[in-house]
This record gives C-alpha cells, sequence and structure tokens, in this order.
C-alpha cells in the first residue's frame, strides 16, 4: 500500500495534503524515526516529539526562502525528511551519511547549523535584522525548547529581539523537560502557563471577555490605573514574554495540526516579535520512548520492537567517574557534585539520588555552573564540576576569571574529551587541552584507563588548586578499578616500556593507541620507550630533562587538536631544554571533524595504530632502514 | 576641622554614627572618591552612585562574617574606604596598591574577585548553598547593576536561586546605564518600574490597601480566579523578578539612607531570595561626572577642579579602528557593527550616529554578539563584532560553534589586546592569541602599528571566512594611517631587517619592543634578522622554511601568554620543518600578571627591551663571547 510519505519529498508537496492525509503522515515518520535511531542511534524522545510541529511549519512557510533555526537541532529528524532527506535517513550519523544536526552545508533548508543549546533566537535574529537592512521579506522562526530556556543565551537574544522589534517568530517547544527534568524557576514559571485553566486563551480573547462584564473592566482600572496592564496582567499568560517586549501565544497543543497551522498561519501575518508557546510530549507515538523519555533522549542502536537497548561490553568512564564520586562523597562532607542539565548523561544519578543535598543541577548554564562552584569553594567545599568537554566551551571566561585567578580548588570532570563519534563536529571534545593549557594555576590530567581516572578524581579532590580531568566517551579499557586510591605525583608521567629509539608519548585514550603502535614498531625491530603523560599541565621538568637527554626521536599521541595541545606544551618545554633533536606530534589536525563511529574517523585522520606507526617511519627513513635489516637478519636466522 | 572618615576605619566604627553624621560621610567620602581617581585615573561614575548604599549595606550588615560580593567590582572603592583601606587609596590600581576590584587576596572584606560582569549572584549563590550545607549562618549579598542584567548569567543565577529558595540578597543597584546607556527590554523594563507611580509600594502595601476597598477584591477574584496572583499582578512591581522566585523590593531611592537602612534590615530578617530594587544616580555629587557619567565611567587622571582630563599626546588604537570603521562602511553597505556595551570603548560612537541602522548594541551579551553576527554573516552582511580581548572569553563557544564551524565571514575586533596596566589581571588580554590559535578556519592576526591595523581591517573584510584582528588599549606607535589601503597577503610576515646572527620575530605591540632590543644587539655588534609576524594564524610554511634554514637561533617576542601562544604556533611548524636549532619564546608567563603601568609590568616580566637582550645573550652564552669580541675591536680602532 502507497503511504502518505511516499508522494513527500519536499515542503511544497506537503501544501496538496488534507489534514486526515497529514495525520497519518505523521504517523508513518514516527515509523521512520524509531526504525532510523534504532539502526543508528541517535536523539529519538524529541523528535517524537516534534513530528506535527514539524509538519505545520512546512506547511504554512516557505522554506529554504522563509528560515527556520532549530535550537541545539537534534529533533530536525522530521524537517530532514520533509526536506528531501527521507531516503538518507538509514545513513542518519553514519560517517558519509547525512548529520543528525542541521548543516547548511547538507541541505539549504539548514539556515544555520545548532549542536550546542540556546543559539538559535541569537541567530535567527541576526538573519531577521540582515534581511531588514538588505530591505528583504521572508519569515524567520527560531524553533527552542524549554530546556534552551535555561541557557542565559536565550534570555540574551529575547532581551535584545524585544528592544529590536523586527519580524521574528520564536515557537517555544515546551515538553517539560530538556534532556533530564527540567529545573529553575523558569521551569515552575513555564508550568504555571500550562496548567493554569485561565491562561489557555489569546490576549483578545480575554479583553473581548472582560469587556462583556458590565461595571468588573471600569472598577478594575480605577483601582490599578491602566486598564490595559491590568487586563493583561489579570488573565494573559506569558507576561514575563512580554515584558520582554514578544507578544505571546499559548500555551498550543503541539500535536493538533489544525490549531498549529492556524496559529503560524496568524503569526506569519503578524508584526514585530512573537513567542509561540506550544505543548508536545517527548516521545509521542513510540511508548517505550514516551515512559522514558530520558533514555530514549540520545541513544545507540536498540531492538524496535521492544525498545531494549543492545548491552554494553565494558563499563564507560562516565560510569566509573560516577561510582567514584559516590565512593568518595561517602567519606567526605565537603564534595559537592555540579552538573549542567546532564545528570544522567554524566554518570551522576545514583550522586543525585544518594545525595540530594550535594547534588545540584543547574539547568543548560555552564557559565553559571562554573562561577557557583567558585562560590563554593570559597566558601570551603569541594565542588566537582561535570561538563562535556565541548559544552566547557561554553565557560571558558568563567573558568579563568572566577576559578583559577583566585586558585580555588574546583574540580572539573571534562567528560566526551576527544572524538565523540555520530555526534560529530559540533560535539567533537579535541579542543580543551588547547583552551585550558593557557589558564595559570591549572593542572590537566588524562586517564589512560578506568582505574587511573578513579585514582586522578582521587588526586584532583587532594589538590589545594583548580585542577580538570579529561575522559573520553564510551567504553573504558576494561581495567579493573582497584578498591585503593593512590594519589598520583603532580606532574609525573608514567613509563609504560623502556626503550631507545624514539619516545612515544601519550595522552588519556591516545595511550591504548600508542600501545599498540609502540607493538608494531617492536615486532619489526625497534626499541621504544612508551610512556603515559597523565598530566598535561604541569610536565615534570625532570622528565623533560631525561626524554630530552636521551632521546633524539620523540613522538607525542594525542585526541586532541594538534594547535596548542599536548605536543605543543612538550614543544615548548623542549625548547627552553634547548633540544635540539625532532619531535613529530600527532593529533587532531586543524580541521572541523566529521561524524562516523571513532574507529573510522581515527583512520580517516591517519591516527590509527599502523598509520601512526607510518607517520612515524616517514619521519625518520632511518627507521625504516633499520627495520629492513632487522628483518633481514630474521630471514637470514 | 576633624572629618566624620577620620573616625571611620572598620565597618563596626559605622554602626555608632547618626543618621547626619553619615550623609557628612557621605559627603567626605566623595571627595576623597575624585581626588583619588584624578590622581590615580579608574572608575568615578559608579562609585560616585553608591556611596550611600555602600554606607548603608555595612551598617546593616557584619562583614566580613557577612558576605558582600559587588558585580564587576568597579564600583567598591567606598567599601576598600570603609573596610582598613581609607590610606591607600592614593595607591588605588597603581602597581604594589590596591586593586581597583574586589580582591580577596587583598582583603577578607572582598568576599568573591569580580571584574568581568554578571557573576556576582553565581558567585553568591554558591556561597549560600555551601552556608547551608555546612550549617552557618550568615547573609550572603550580592550587588548588581542594570548593565549586569542585560547578561544571560544574571539570569542563569536567578533562575537557579529562585529554583533554590535559600536565603539571599540581591541588590539591583539601577543607575539608568551600564557603561554606555543601557540597552534591551529589560532596560525598559526596569525603566517602567522607575516611572510608574503604582509601583512605588511594597506587596503587603498593596494587599492591605485593596483589602480596605469595599467589593474590589472579591470582583477581581470572582474575574480571575486567582486573588493572591491578581493582586499581585494589579499593583506590584517586579513581577519578573517574582515570577523567578525572587521576592522583589522596590524602586528604593539609593541616595535615602534612612530608607536604605529600614529596607535592608528588614531584608536581613527576611526569608529566601529577595531582590532590592535601588535607583542611583551615577556620577553623584561631582557635577563633571553627573553630566557625563559614560565619560567618567573608567577615566585617566584628570583635574580634579575641572574635571577636564588631560590631552593624550597619540591617536590610540581604538581611535584608528573607528575611523577605518566608518570610512569602511561608508563604501560597502553590508558592513555592520556590533559592541557588547562598549560604544564609546570600542571606538565605535561616531560609526553608532553615522550608521545606526547598521550599528548593534546588544549589551553586556558577548555570546549573544558573536551568534547574532554569525546569523548576519549567513544572510549576506559583514559583520565586525568589536569586544576586549578578556571579555570575548566570554564567546569562545560561539566563535567555534557559531562561526568557525560554518566558516562564517565575522570579523572579531579584539581590543585591549596584550597588557592593559592598571586594570589588573582580570582585564588583561593575554589569553586571545591561545584560545583563538586551535579553532580552524580562522585567521589571527596583530597590527604593529596604527596604519597596520587599518590595513588589516580591510584584509580581514576581504576575506570570505572569520578573521580576528587583535590590538592593544591605548596609544599607537605615532605612525600616520595612509589613504590608500592594502589586502596584506595571509600568513605572510613583513621582514623589517635582515640580520644573520638570529631572528627575532614579533607580534603586534611587541614588535616595537622587538625594534628597540634589535637596537640594542646591533649596537653590539650582532646581526639581528628582525620580523614583523603579522600572522599568528596561518603561518606561510615559505617562510617558516626561509627561517628554518638560514637560523640557529630564532626569538619570539609576543604580549600574549608564552603558553600555548604565538611561540608555541612557531615551534608547532618548526618541528614539522626538522628544525634542529634553538628557539626561545619570549612572552607573559605562566601566572596571573598584577597591575601596573603596563612598563612597570614589562619590567616586572623581564620584557623590557634590555631584559629581552639579557635574555638572548644568557640563552646563548657564545653570542656575549662574540660581544666582547665585538667591543674589543671596537676599542682597538
Amino acid at each position: 500500500m502507497e503511504r502518505t510519505l511516499d508522494r513527500i519529498n519536499w515542503p511544497q508537496d506537503l501544501k496538496k495534503l488534507s489534514i486526515a492525509e497529514m495525520y497519518d503522515l505523521a504517523a508513518e515518520i514516527r515509523q521512520v524515526l524509531v526504525e532510523s535511531v534504532a539502526a543508528c542511534g541517535g536523539h529519538l524522545a524529541a523528535n517524537l516529539g516534534v513530528v506535527e510541529l514539524t509538519i505545520a511549519l512546512h506547511y504554512v512557510f516557505d522554506a529554504p526562502r522563509d528560515k527556520i533555526i532549530w535550537d541545539v537541532g537534534h529533533q530536525s529528524y522530521t524537517h530532514k525528511i520533509l526536506t528531501g532527506r527521507k531516503d538518507r535517513m538509514s545513513g542518519l550519523r553514519q560517517f558519509g551519511g547525512i548529520s543528525g544536526f542541521p548543516k547548511y552545508e547538507e541541505s539549504p533548508y539548514d539556515a544555520f547549523n545548532t549542536g550546542h543549546s540556546s543559539t538559535s533566537i541569537s541567530a535567527a535574529l541576526g538573519l531577521a535584522l540582515a534581511r531588514d537592512i538588505q530591505k528583504q521579506n521572508h519569515a524567520v522562526v527560531a524553533v527552542t525548547g524549554d530546556g534552551a530556556m535555561t541557557g542565559g543565551m536565550t534570555y540574551e537574544a529575547l532581551n535584545h529581539g524585544g528592544q529590536q522589534g523586527c519580524d521574528l517568530i520564536v515557537i517555544l517547544n515546551d515538553n517539560e523537560m530538556s534532556i533530564s527534568r527540567n529545573v529553575g524557576a523558569m521551569s515552575s514559571y513555564l508550568n504555571r502557563l500550562r496548567t493554569d485553566p485561565n491562561y489557555n486563551r489569546t490576549k483578545e480573547e480575554v479583553e473581548s471577555a472582560l469587556a462583556r462584564i458590565p461595571g468588573i473592566g471600569p472598577n478594575i482600572a480605577r483601582a490599578a490605573g491602566r486598564l490595559k496592564d491590568t487586563v493583561k496582567y489579570l488573565m494573559v499568560p506569558g507576561m514575563l514574554f512580554e515584558e520582554l517586549g514578544f507578544h505571546y501565544i499559548g500555551p498550543v497543543n503541539g500535536h493538533q495540526l489544525e490549531v498549529l497551522i492556524q496559529v503560524l498561519t496568524n503569526a506569519r501575518r503578524m508584526k514585530g516579535p512573537i513567542l509561540i508557546h506550544t505543548i508536545t510530549e517527548k516521545g509521542r507515538g513510540y511508548e517505550p520512548a514516551r515512559q522514558n523519555p530520558d533514555v530514549f533522549h540520545g541513544v545507540g542502536p536498540f531492538n524496535p520492537d521492544t525498545g531494549v537497548q543492545f548491552p554494553k561490553s565494558l563499563k564507560t568512564y562516565t560510569e566509573v567517574f560516577g561510582e567514584y564520586m559516590c565512593e568518595a562523597a561517602s567519606k567526605d562532607e565537603r564534595i559537592v557534585a555540579i552538573t549542567a542539565a546532564m545528570t544522567s548523561g554524566t554518570g551522576l544519578s545514583k550522586f543525585a539520588r544518594s545525595y540530594p543535598q550535594r547534588f545540584f543541577d543547574v539547568g543548560i548554564c555552564e557559565e553559571h555552573a562554573v562561577t557557583l562552584a567558585a562560590g563554593m569553594a570559597r566558601a570551603g567545599l569541594k565542588p566537582v564540576v561535570s561538563i562535556y568537554s565541548t559544552f566547557l566551551q561554553r565557560a571558558f571566561d568563567q573558568i579563568i576569571h572566577d576559578v583559577a585567578l583566585q586558585n580555588l580548588p574546583v574540580v572539573f570532570a571534562v567528560d566526551r574529551a576527544g572524538l565523540v563519534g555520530e555526534d560529530g563536529p559540533t560535539h567533537h571534545g579535541v579542543f580543551d587541552l588547547s583552551y585550558l593549557r593557557p589558564i595559570p594555576n591549572l593542572t590537566i590530567m588524562a586517564p589512560s584507563n578506568e582505574n587511573e581516572l578513579a585514582d586522578m578524581m582521587h588526586t584532583a579532590l587532594a589538590t589545594d588548586s583548580p585542577v580538570a580531568v579529561r575522559y573520553p566517551r564510551g567504553a573504558g579499557e576494561g581495567v579493573a578499578v582497584t578498591r585503593k586510591r593512590t594519589v598520583l605525583p603532580i606532574g609525573q608521567p608514567q613509563v609504560l616500556a623502556a626503550g631507545s629509539d624514539l619516545a612515544l608519548i601519550a595522552v588519556g585514550r591516545a595511550v591504548s593507541l600508542a600501545r599498540e603502535a609502540a607493538a608494531l614498531l617492536t615486532d619489526r625491530g625497534l626499541s621504544v620507550e612508551l610512556v603515559n603523560a597523565r598530566f598535561i599541565k604541569p610536565l615534570n621538568d625532570g622528565f623533560i630533562h631525561n626524554i630530552a637527554t636521551c632521546f633524539t626521536r620523540i613522538v607525542t599521541l594525542e585526541d586532541n587538536a594538534v594547535l596548542a595541545g599536548f605536543g605543543s606544551a612538550l614543544l615548548e618545554q623542549l625548547s627552553q631544554q634547548a633540544f635540539h633533536g625532532d619531535v613529530l606530534c600527532i593529533g587532531i589536525p586543524d580541521e572541523f571533524v566529521e561524524q562516523g563511529r571513532v574507529e573510522i574517523l581515527l583512520e580517516l585522520l591517519n591516527m590509527e595504530a599502523e598509520s601512526i606507526v607510518e607517520r612515524i617511519v616517514g619521519r625518520w627513513p632511518e627507521l625504516a632502514g633499520r627495520i629492513t635489516l632487522e628483518l633481514r637478519k630474521l630471514g637470514q636466522s
């Protein structure tokens, strides 16, 4: 049987459908969503929630002439299906496939790239102001979520947009949670809007209704002295947005196509900044996701019939961090944990349950999170702020200005450092070593396995100055976490194997790669000194001196940008030692890295073990000669 | 005659004064403020505005047990005078003297260091939550301004604080402007609060007044169905703050000590988060500052009798930037300028007047400013975002995620780069080269003189990808800006003098230092290749190859952190060329640099010309031998 979806390739195809057909379409799209995400992994619950909203948007507006910007962007799958990409959904988030986020380079329908939260209204306002300056005429729509409303940038953009007064439509897609359940006073405010029966009407309705009640209006007017505002205050919802200069419409049921289409059609005709508050349900139409929207926020492949995710073989670094935090908190009452809307993602769910008074989910507010931690550290607590590497970029100034400048003992647990895989360039955590390194007073470590992560957290909490511990996404190395914790000597790398031909110094997850490469080189008869750096900053002078004295060939290996990263740190210190040998720095090159499985990406970047060996031998051809010699010897014997 | 101030050394001394004596004290403090700032330079207008507020705070609260946190902190001079530092006001902002900002290391009365905007409520909330966890009992007060209210962090902290519900007092010191006149819908909102006569009462007054009017209350109740909220909505000001969970009190006249003391005393007894809205006048009590508060926001030394600032001898980089922008805008309609509350500080006042439709002051919102620019660039404009180096740290993630990742042609005019002098460690712009360098797609330049700044802006606007141009605070080199603009070849340094003993490669303002050092070295008979790097990224491979081939001694000089800075970039590229010589990297060491005149700081850091020469000769003692030889030859001849 032909599906409605089979007739829909582009937004204009939608405009021929009846409402009933659109509901069929919505059901079909939900099936595609579940199948695609079950196969490829990705964001499911949020996408299931905005199917009708997306259909209505493309029915009413004329993209790509009209610009639609998706905040965070992980809810743009239906948009992709409706804008020429339905056949590519099987390659979603895969290497060479379509992105899980809006991407202008992929389609002009993706008006602006997103990935991090709370940027859409700023970008949309930029597009709207540029439109007015250039005397063009099209709509600009930002679709943001209640989670993004907790981020300060959203407020900055609303404040500026309200003042500019240009035509701009903001859709607040309110599903009562961001990734974890939402936090903050704004969240309570939205909840009041949602649940108060008096709220569910437009200002015009209220005004006309009041006008028909004899006496009441004038009485109020006399009491308050300003009828219009009074009427608004009395029963119009969204005053907070109205105060910021936006015309508020809502709340609107985000699953009723008739209503959505009518509201959007009206909004398209209205002037000035408008905020439409739609209520949607995360996970709608797929019971496992509706029941557990946080589990189905971002998932790996799963069985679509049962919703059961395929089991992971090894414990993740994130889990080890979470377990360490619980253990440490039981022994030291000063330890508190802070997350920016990533309780589960950062492994802190158990901590949150065990120590609710010492756990703080501040919403999508990395900046506030870090300065809050600084305040707590000043008052004698030991705050641990756990934020993904790419999102910690948001708090760069606060790390410098509020933490490091006062040398406050805040611990940064930097999760998802290095390549993250399918989430792609907006999410790779490949800059943290570079941006953290120039910050005075900061110690930076990276564990090469799970047990070392626990020891590094232990070391960090024993240090009376700021410390960052960065560790990767996903499974660890399968190393058991011992019961006894060790405070590591600050700045001291760990020599894993002694050698003489070259020193291979690796950081964090790259240590396992280095181990593989060293094994290949050893097989070829070379003698490799293998070092686990452990510390990016400081680096023990004695160690640098030894390396500089004993080796003329040094290789650094890291899953951070090669610019300003660990290799760069080593070069700086070696230059002080008047080192006259060669250093080969291997790391992420100076480009944004695509999406795909980490193994594929490493290959693409010539960073898997065999490429590393090739690069080493390419750099020092005399080693290749040695290898040939060794192999000949082997052949002769 | 003995002044009241002579009897006041610490806050407890205040508590013996009558209200009349406190007014005398206020007048005396204003005199000290004008004299100190006239002599030392500093922030005047803001300090003159909060004299009574500060007296009242220290009268009511018991610092340092009670914690007072000053947002931005440039309004803390009266606080310093009242907390044991009145005799040190003559050394304000000078090297070795007291800081112009709160500094915990200077006094325990400075509960938390500040310098950048909008951090105080986050820090205060951290202190308050830590107090509750540790079962302590003291007040925490954040004093913030209406300018800081435009920053998203303030909103993040209010949102979180409102939800936590802990005891916390926020004083919104509203002087109707931040540095330039305030912008945004929040500003209009505050203005409505200030001017509406119905607003000037507390919720309790309104409730009791309404209860006395027969019939009205119940009528409203019937109409709206919720008496309490209706009453609040009807006539209580600050609903926006109330919606965020704060109890709003105000507006309060911030110059009436009686009222301030009463309100603060009440607030101290109340539970939960409280926001007190005080209205103050910037520059109060000193006519020149009252008339021109933006001129007297931050000033250099001036004549206290007339308010006339001592004339500057040379045009500043900032002025040259501003003039270039006006000229460029007249030729290209796509050029727009964006500032984050620094219209005058970034030299854009004339641009703002000449091109009001193409000028955007977004408030203290660096994050929004950058993403707004990205939106505009996407739509075909050529946005120039002018932000101080230290404040651009706030937008680090937006530069990566919203600009560079999409390779959008946004130009960053990074003012106040390098050491800024008396504003000290919170304001030195010594990290930008380090944090910008790892960002893919970004070109980074630094001019060595005014004319080059104009050419670099011209080059930046001719480039179809993101570009940062970083330039220092204060006077240029006295080089005339020519009429003809040149597009510089990307990545190509400028060789200023050929030499053979060593290559001295300098960046931006450090070029003039390098010139001096080179002259000293040449005087001593050495042959120095002097290079103006111009580009930090990219660096022309051919140039690197040449340098690597021709020299075994290379010196880099920059007024950026030596960690991950320009020297580090050169090391990275030289390591690829298998350079076997020596590199000496001179720059800001890995520490936060104190306040003081830039010349003094350079001396402190061994970065003035003579120290540079010593460091070069110290690194290569064979040069010293050569120098002695040359000098001997000179003696013989």
